[in-house]
């Protein structure tokens, strides 16, 4: 009685989250310490301790019906106008509340820009390896996703494919970084060819082409490296903020859109995200949670948890002859599937109480992602196993 | 440069929300205390202390990890359970955790059920009025909103009509009791004859038709009145349920569906909601609220306050000479467009700083709303611009 779109998206549901439920089932029969569960990107680390003073703060001292309240449909105007100062102060860019929509987080902000955008048949372009649920954002607005294939020197992305894949059609590109699966960091000089590539082909189709950049992990980088801020390179840049990751806030679902001035048709696309916000039901981000968002835009988690797990991980896993680029950012490793078959390698792990999932969820098979945001006991605790699975493939 | 649906959509869009946002324009120039903004649903009633103390408790207890988390898409299952329960005990059902969803509000619940249910052009049939928002949940799957004539005796639907109404399409039937906006609450005789229509017509046509009670003000109702629970009456019942009114709480974003296990296809429709909250990017629930939730399942506003707005609202404004049926729930009093025209009387009440919005936007002219969930010196306040207004059409 299910639509037919849903039977086949149920059948097919999200091997991550399967994984996640498969994690919980292994824990109950084995231990929770027994099981190894690097599948999901739920945060490990707490979140600062400014959330948990703000919010004490905001329900002792502020009014009730204030801070859980209707507001406008993108937001509170105070807690924009602060997420913008912070962005300027950061960023050296010049956005003010306008340019600032609040959202159910990175994956409510990309079904709202979706929907402002995509006519049927609409193609947005993204980079093997890409976050899976891309698919469904993009579908559910009945445009297209067009992948280009990966780039497996150092996943950069691939310039060359990504030019001729650009039609008259492509209405967005979508990018990650840094990058879930990879852990890699687009660098400035593949920004700037991207952006050159994307005002060319803006002027030959005589079209607007806006590149949505999903950057929930732009605060999780490693070794001091810098995350271009894509705005500054292009001035159709849509930016998707989440505090799951920053903040260690995934439940909560608190997010942010930039949208700057500048961009193409901005006033149309603006309205178009406040009535996409309210008509796809969020209506709007969680009132006590933007108010949160607004005292801790200086606070981040303590990203040397994240980076002793992947130094240890990294190291480890090379050495018994794993092969992976070394990731600068998020929180995943993204290793060569032993064997070659990532579906194969991803359940000969589970036997050793492993959880990873396979990178066809990515777009990507032949290698599987490591999602390090647990507790460093488990990174310890599952060299063993990672060292016997390796053993079995040699 | 935004869709070709948006387009029309930004034009058109909710004349609520623009009233809301007018409402704080002449605020801005009047002084607040001397506009009467009745455009809105949105409770000025304070949330009930236990939500405080929840909020307090949990955050200085609980796990932050577990808090702040992901969980689940259909939501954290103790929460679930809680939930199940409370609705046992009040309505003598046996649910348990597996029938309920937690959403991102009732508009994120039925947004969910949408998609999880609706093939394009299916039907989905509403009783004018009805909040106008069904015409965007029900499209945004590419379904058709088929509308049901008014009752005007006394605004319980219009049953004859329906009957020829349904067809081979029809998916679902949406109804809201209490209702916004006229804030009737639809009789026990009503529901079963309306359970006993749809019987016959799935057995007419060989179909599944479900039921989706959209009911965010069931525990707002005036002298003692029972809000029959239709999960009891139909089997192909879907609840939809939010905290916005029963606890001041719309901001939040926080509700769950029913879906009882006795339901066609109980399996997939379930798996299907689970599937469309992650996909349509809620994710989930709000987490700390859901927690929230768990603790307050017995709280509620107090209503009396929303009484006496009633019994005031009601009984001047017929005394001088406005007609309307007296609402046994909700916080909305539906009245007689004076002259006719719902739209030259709303915009006539704005020379008075009255803000009230035309039936049009709930698909039945000549009327318009008045939303109570005011303060008290609102309602007071605006007797004298109410009695003006209506001397002007003597």
């Amino acid at each position: 009685m299910i639509s037919d779109k849903m039977v086949s998206l149920v059948k097919n549901s999200s091997t991550i989250r399967a994984m996640f439920e498969e994690g919980k089932k292994l824990a109950d029969i084995y231990g929770e310490e027994n099981v190894y569960d690097f599948s999901i990107g739920n945060p490990s680390v707490e979140p600062p301790i400014e959330v948990k003073e703000a919010i004490l703060d905001i329900i002792t001292n502020e009014s009730p019906n204030l801070v859980h309240g209707y507001m406008n449909n993108s937001g509170y105007e105070d807690v924009r106008a602060v997420i913008a100062k912070h962005i300027n102060t950061v960023q050296g860019t010049a956005f003010t509340s306008e340019n600032i929509v609040m959202t159910v987080g990175a994956a409510g902000g990309l079904n709202v820009i979706f929907k402002a955008l995509l006519n049927q048949g609409d193609e947005v372009i993204t980079f093997t390896p890409y976050f899976g649920e891309y698919r469904f954002y993009v579908s559910n607005y009945d445009g297209i996703l067009v992948e280009v294939s990966p780039n497996k020197e150092d996943f950069q992305p691939n310039l060359s494919e990504f030019k001729e894949k650009i039609t008259a059609k492509t209405k967005a590109v979508i990018v990650n970084t840094p990058n879930n699966p990879t852990g890699v960091v687009y660098s400035e000089e593949t920004i700037c060819e991207l952006a050159k590539i994307l005002e060319d082909k803006q002027k030959e189709f005589g079209t607007s082409i806006y590149l949505i950049s999903d950057e929930p992990y732009r605060e999780l980088v490693y070794d001091g490296i810098e995350v271009p801020y894509l705005t500054k390179y292009y001035k159709n840049t849509v930016v998707g903020y989440s505090y799951s990751k920053s903040l260690s806030l995934p439940g909560e679902r608190i997010g942010y859109l930039v949208l700057p001035s500048e961009m193409d048709d901005f006033e149309n696309v603006s309205a178009a995200t406040n009535v996409a916000n309210r008509i796809l039901g969020y209506v709007n981000a969680p009132s006590l949670m933007q108010r949160v968002i607004a005292r801790c835009v200086d606070a981040k988690v303590d990203v040397e948890i994240y980076n002793r797990n992947r130094e240890v991980l990294y190291n480890n896993l090379t050495a018994f002859g794993y092969r992976c680029i070394k990731p600068q950012g998020a929180f995943y490793l993204f290793v060569e599937a032993l064997g070659g078959d990532d579906i194969a390698f991803s359940n000969a792990a589970k036997k050793h109480n492993i959880l990873i999932v396979p990178g066809s969820s990515f777009g990507c098979p032949g290698y599987c992602r490591i999602s390090y945001c647990v507790d460093y006991s488990k990174v310890t605790g599952a060299l063993e196993g990672f060292e016997k699975l390796a053993k079995e493939y040699q």
